[in-house]
């Protein structure tokens, strides 16, 4: 953590006059701050709140942040939630209505598909309740990342309390969506990373604020070419020939598969290597499962380089193997928002990835990147790249004004601000 | 209309940056775009296309403008779709279920319910029909403002409609909604004014544009103290004591008769002066019984300056008003957005609005300005304001800012060329 960053840091990169308005902004507001999510280290969230939490401080506003505590079994129940939400199809908890529901075997199942639900539910009211006794919520704003510690909110004695809902919960499996609807029609206001991921139903305010990247964050800082070298080097990747580079986590939702075909495609016309580098979060006991999968499906080929990083020290090496790239990839089936298209932008780099969740928001086809729907589509798009470094070049200019513009933490932070002046 | 502004005009204003990005996002953009609405003048959509249409021009994007036409029953129509939509009370088309409906009493009232109903439809429908088949629509990106043109999505044969709208239909009147969303699902897109004015029913792709102010219009532009003194000069009206300022249509959501009252409030204690003034857009058939209306209400105070202009000659005026006034008030129960506030931020002045619709987005209580919610709690923001120079002058350059980094024209280009990118 970089805790000595000042917003001033930022003015060669978006301006004063930006810069003015969050000091403006900041002295307008009075009280404490507190952001709680599920986890320090992991995911983008964890990110985000790593450059924000310090900027705010800077600018004079106390502010907490606070990572919830559970176990095995309730970080399991909420990355099943989590995937409910999305909409997903293997994470919805499953509430058919059985063929015959009045005999004998059909009434016992629905009971023991009751009985699963209720210790679900119990065990995440069970952990939120331990965290909210814990914690000294005394904040003037409350800002509670996604369903997690959602709940907390039964522990609300003071201040406006914010839902800071980061997934796409535009069409969520409902069951999990009305348990949690109760918490969060509880909260002041609740906030939205893009129009279509809200909700109609919550009856609270509702904002929409993007998520963005912190271009002096060891993932985003500029890197010289011999520190890119060495860490390719470190990896034994050679850049004697182009780079197609999909980061992300080991998710299902991600579709690492198809970014492997994508690359097998092109390698048939053109010698390439493909770099598929990740971590896997605290709070996700999917991921290494996810990560065995993708070692069977990459095979023997010592063109493609699968990286299983851990934090803290993997950050520059995610961004050194960005800037070495021709091209990034993020072949999504499902996205929160996939903040690493825009880190990829932000590198000057084309981005190619799947039309879905806030990915469409950052990469404007044909002018910042591509949106693809199939493995085939990507692989024509990739193989014409790397045809065309004129073309590529010309994309990843664009993606990098586009990205300076809309999806730095600067403009984050702005949002948080006026967020707050709202409520 | 000045039609020969440059966005490079605006740069001393938002600055280079932002330029540059405008240029950037058009040079990807192929085709031609149109924009239809209601009117050519009068209202808030009308004065954003007066500024938007030639700088999309001169972005080198072909833009054409056309208003539909319609008779006097028409627009009265759509000015009763607006009101219903907005979920008003006034001009909601009621649809009660009627307390005996099986006698013969109940059901003649329920025909001619009905009967009213299909005439109200079929009216609409008729002239969207005309101006369809009288206009050429062949643009690639359509943008059709608002209820009014709606239905002609029947006539699409090629390129990307979208539906903007500017009004906020997040609690409508459900009969005339769902006569409406038929058509408005047809488009493959629809836009909105702010997160809580969308529509979970729609089903197409919404995006998010708050609308804006053009400071270079003769609305915003800086004046000198000489032609500010001249306007005043020539409606009788002498800066000797404050002057408190409401600019709205009159129109029955403005709460002009809750300006009033505020006003006599405030001069129980100090001297001051109250001007309203506006127009009455050329579709708004309700607006002249509203100005009639607010005279008996102001009574024969010499100090309430009541002025109805008429385009375009009192856009100077206006500003004018705004500028030679300490206070700035917009006490409406219901606003699409609202955009007046920013006007009067625009001038450095502090503004006192009601807390509806997008005035909370513009007015940050306690930064900008006051979000009041009665006569009396503007009365009491009002004296504080004009007892308190330092504190009226420090919310004016507060607002000025927000307004810059917000609400002006050149970022709802951006928004647009954004959209155009993403579909």
């Amino acid at each position: 953590m970089n805790n000595d960053r000042s917003i001033w840091d930022y003015e060669d990169i978006v301006g004063r006059r930006p810069i003015k308005y969050l000091e403006l902004l900041s002295e307008n507001i009075t009280g404490k701050v507190q952001h709680i999510n599920a986890t320090y280290t992991g995911g983008g969230v964890a990110e985000i709140l790593t450059s924000l939490v310090p900027l705010l401080n800077g600018l004079g506003i106390e502010t907490e942040w606070n990572a919830i505590r559970g176990d095995d079994k309730f970080f399991s129940i909420t990355k099943t939630f989590h995937n409910a939400l999305h909409g997903s199809l293997n994470g919805a908890i499953d509430v058919r209505s059985y063929e015959h529901p009045d005999v004998p075997d059909g009434l016992e199942k629905q009971i023991n598909e009751l009985k699963m639900k209720k210790d679900i539910f119990e065990t995440y009211l069970h952990w939120n309740r331990i965290n909210a006794d814990e914690m000294n919520l005394d904040g003037d704003f409350v800002f509670m990342h996604d369903p997690q510690p959602a709940a907390m909110i039964r522990a609300k004695e003071k201040g406006n309390w914010i839902w800071r809902c980061h997934i796409d919960v535009s069409d969520p499996d409902l069951p999990v969506w009305n348990f949690l609807k109760r918490f969060i029609s509880g909260y002041d206001a609740s906030v939205f990373s893009a129009p279509l991921f809200a909700r109609p139903d919550i009856g609270t305010r509702q904002f929409l604020v993007p998520p963005s990247i912190d271009p002096l964050s060891d993932k985003n800082i500029e890197l010289s070419q011999s520190e890119i070298d060495r860490v390719l080097d470190k990896h034994g990747i050679f850049a004697d020939k182009p780079i197609i580079t999909q980061i992300s986590r080991f998710d299902r939702l991600k579709d690492l598969p198809g970014t492997i075909d994508a690359y097998k495609l092109v390698k048939k016309q053109m010698d390439c290597q493909l770099i598929i580098a990740g971590g896997v979060a605290s709070d996700d006991s999917e991921g290494l499962g996810v990560y065995h999968e993708i070692i069977e499906k990459a095979g023997r080929d010592p063109d493609i380089h699968l990286l299983l990083g851990t934090p803290p020290f993997t950050d520059i090496e995610i961004n050194a193997f960005q800037r070495a790239s021709t091209v990034i990839m993020q072949k999504s089936l499902r996205e929160g928002f996939g903040l690493v298209v825009s880190e990829g932008l932000w590198k000057g780099k084309p981005v190619i990835g799947g039309a879905t969740g806030g990915i469409p928001l950052q990469i404007l086809d044909g002018v910042t990147g591509y949106l693809v729907h199939s493995a085939e589509e990507a692989a024509y798009r990739i193989t014409n790249l790397l045809k065309d470094p004129a073309l590529a070049k010309r994309l990843g200019e664009n993606g990098r004004e586009h990205v300076r513009n809309n999806f730095l933490i600067t403009r984050q932070l702005r949002d948080h601000l006026l967020l707050m002046l709202s409520l």
